[in-house]
């Protein structure tokens, strides 16, 4: 049973990589992109590894499910790996993205520079309240609801982020999926259903927080 | 190398249990939730699994991790589960957490329900905004960044939320670890340094658009 974290974990069956290893990805490459900004040209698994708490093994591993990517007696090259993970991961283009919800996190999503330095960008945003539309908030529009189907489809946005209460994210899901949105990242604290063929991706803050309560627990 | 996977991932050497075990005991525990809430008594690995793309061998095998929680027979009692896993993430006790940092990503997490319902009591807010403070915002009193030391101590404050800018982010951990502070979790866009013996978790959105890009990306 060693080998059971292995196992595939489908995430609605489009894939038959573990969702962990996808995970790492991330991970990598943000350590990548970080050793870039210092100035290193490339890097080892061990290296990277260590930066990370995982062992060189299990980088290695990770990279060998997409190809091959070191260089005998080099290691990798910083920004050909950059390439080939954003490749992977789909971020090599860019993604427009709409976020629906302007409480305060849908309002602190739109600002938030992390999406777009990795290639997500938030090209509109709607609202239901009339006093927040036909504004910008960081240079996105803020259009009304009801305007979604057709701003979806001019904008060709593909991936939705809903910051709505949890009474309306069903709602407001149907609504981009029907616009054609083909994946969604939902804030709300409710499970939503899509139908197959749309990706969603849940967001459950708390858990950050349990596992730094698990790491501060278990320190002592 | 095919167990390579369940090497100790380790989060600055304070355990010896892999990191993603620890992540899907969060997931394990909202799962035996939701089941509880549709009035659901006993559970299996078979069926836990199979609502999180799991193989049974893999639940078995993450529980086993921290004691024998099933029964002949039956398979496990979720409120029984719910309980011991609490107990081994530390949140079977309530934390009592400050948030730093009003602005909207700060403000909406203090409002965040998804944390008091899972031990996590938002009890202090900071800022440095003096239009901000001595107000409250859902309860949860707001004191300017100078109170901190003062009210971390005697509100026994243990969890810190980092909620601001870059630039400041380092100076308020500092400020959290100095005055009793045990964890932190980490928005601002930066690595933090903490002494040891302070458990940090950064919290990297833009890591959950790109597993769901990579979703939709592998799906065609």
């Amino acid at each position: 049973m060693t080998d059971s974290e292995e196992k595939p974990i489908e995430f609605g069956a489009e894939s038959s990589v573990p969702k962990a290893v996808v995970n790492r990805l991330s991970l990598y490459l943000r350590e990548l992109q970080h050793l870039i900004r210092d100035g290193r040209e490339t890097t080892s698994s061990t290296f990277l590894g260590a930066r990370l708490g995982l062992t060189d093994a299990q980088v290695r591993k990770d990279l060998a499910y997409f190809g091959q990517f070191g260089h005998p007696g080099i290691g990798y090259r910083c920004p050909e790996l950059v390439q080939e993970i954003r490749r992977i991961l789909g971020t090599h283009r860019q993604w427009r993205v709409a976020i629906v919800g302007l409480g305060n996190l849908g309002t602190a999503l739109v600002g938030h520079r992390g999406f777009s330095e990795q290639g997500f960008r938030v090209v509109a945003a709607f609202d239901t309240d009339l006093t927040k539309v036909d504004r910008k908030i960081h240079e996105t529009p803020i259009y009304h609801i009801d305007r979604l189907p057709q701003i979806v489809q001019e904008e060709e946005i593909k991936l939705g982020i809903i910051a709505v209460p949890a009474a309306s994210a069903q709602i407001v899901a149907d609504a981009l999926v029907s616009a054609g949105v083909e994946g969604l990242l939902n804030f709300a604290p409710v499970t939503i259903s899509v139908p197959e063929g749309v990706s969603i991706v849940g967001v459950d803050l708390a858990i950050e927080l349990e596992q730094l309560s698990f790491n501060v627990v278990n320190r002592q």
